[in-house]
């Protein structure tokens, strides 16, 4: 049971603006929140249903947990079939950017991605091919939309996004730029070495023109049928599948 | 100006169960369209706002053409945010399936793949890639649902896509089945030869146990990190991607 001013208070949530100002987001799902729980995030508060109350385990005492209703349930999830269990949990404190520290390994730079499932599949992927570090510009979706966070499947809970101003982080940085664009070398046939930032652009613009003279490498996905482009997570993947296969 | 009855008819094609009875779909946005024009599709009616006129260009006659309102519009577009353009187009009869056909390519074999934009994006990859045959379980989502003709972004226009029985189809054709699975060889290391199907399972479930017998390899992408899976968009994707690289 919670008071109408709680579920009005997480539906709120589903808004930036909103999620700004509390300092925290939801995740849904018993997954997920137990990746959260496992990680360095706070997770604040968890309601669930009835049913979920046995599959909970151990959860530290500093959560806060409520018991709630299908129909309270219903009222602040976001998600079309709610899984029985929703948490608030903290958006941490944007780690300071060293940009030497991140020399020897490989990241994600993407300039304006605007779908938040391209993005939360993005942090999916790069997860799966162990990439710890997503550099976004001011203007890409925020991580801590509810859509981001389920199309992470828990993977927001493990990988680094920092925002920030692209332009000028590019430009101190000295690893190489693969940029990813319609035309440029193959990428089965780019050596890409040991470190390096893969660079995506917009969904419907691509990499901004500001931003053009700083890849090191214009870096294709070889056409072999009539698409005119690929989806960005997409290609996203297949560039860290091929960095991954080659080293 | 269209009529409110007219109205009602675009939106009542949001359903399945009316685009199946009408045999019609909804297409959004001018390049999409104009995709379905230069295909073997059949463009039954176009509604624009008056902005769009000029980039019409020549159509042919036998298309039925409505000058509609942006409130007109708004009425019946899928979209959030509309693209002045709307073209309702036949559903084309399925060809029939002549497993010998298919021989000597590759071609997607998908087991319940069950979100929409999921099963656009493999389209929109597939067309990339030069796979122009998708065979859909029965329990797949379905093609001319309105967020899959979204994600293709006009490759539905070229992927020929069949729905079947997918285990009596495996059995009966003679082609060697990669199934995407968790664990098997390392699809870096994998030789696909000329022809081959590409088996994917649906999103929480992975491949089916019936069709679990019809795998011939079971090829796994590595994992380099802690994702417990990776989005079957991206998995499909990145089978085609080796595929070609390797061709």
């Amino acid at each position: 049971m919670i008071s109408k001013s709680q579920i009005s208070f997480i539906k709120s949530l589903h808004q930036k603006k909103i999620r700004k100002e509390q300092g925290l987001f939801i995740v849904e799902g018993l997954k997920s929140i137990q990746e959260f729980i496992n990680s360095d995030y706070v997770v604040d508060s968890v309601y669930y249903t009835e049913n979920l109350m046995p599959k909970l385990g151990n959860l530290s005492r500093n959560i806060k947990l409520h018991e709630i209703s299908d129909a309270e349930l219903s009222k602040i999830t976001s998600l079309n079939s709610p899984q029985a269990i929703i948490a608030l949990v903290r958006i941490p404190k944007q780690s300071n950017l060293n940009t030497k520290i991140l020399n020897g390994s490989f990241l994600i730079a993407l300039d304006g991605i605007q779908d938040p499932g391209n993005l939360g599949t993005i942090i999916r992927s790069a997860d799966w091919f162990g990439i710890n570090t997503i550099i976004c510009s001011l203007d890409t979706a925020e991580a801590y939309n509810p859509k981001v966070v389920q199309a992470s499947m828990g993977s927001l809970s493990r990988v680094n996004i920092i925002y920030t101003d692209l332009g000028k982080f590019l430009s101190l940085s000295s690893l190489p730029v693969y940029g990813a664009q319609l035309k440029g070398k193959s990428i089965y046939e780019t050596d890409f070495g040991q470190e390096g930032i893969i660079l995506l652009g917009n969904e419907g613009n691509g990499i901004s023109n500001e931003l053009q003279s700083r890849i090191s490498y214009p870096i294709t996905i070889p056409r072999y049928g009539n698409a005119e482009s690929l989806n960005v997570a997409i290609s996203a993947s297949i560039f860290c599948s091929e960095i991954r296969r080659k080293s």
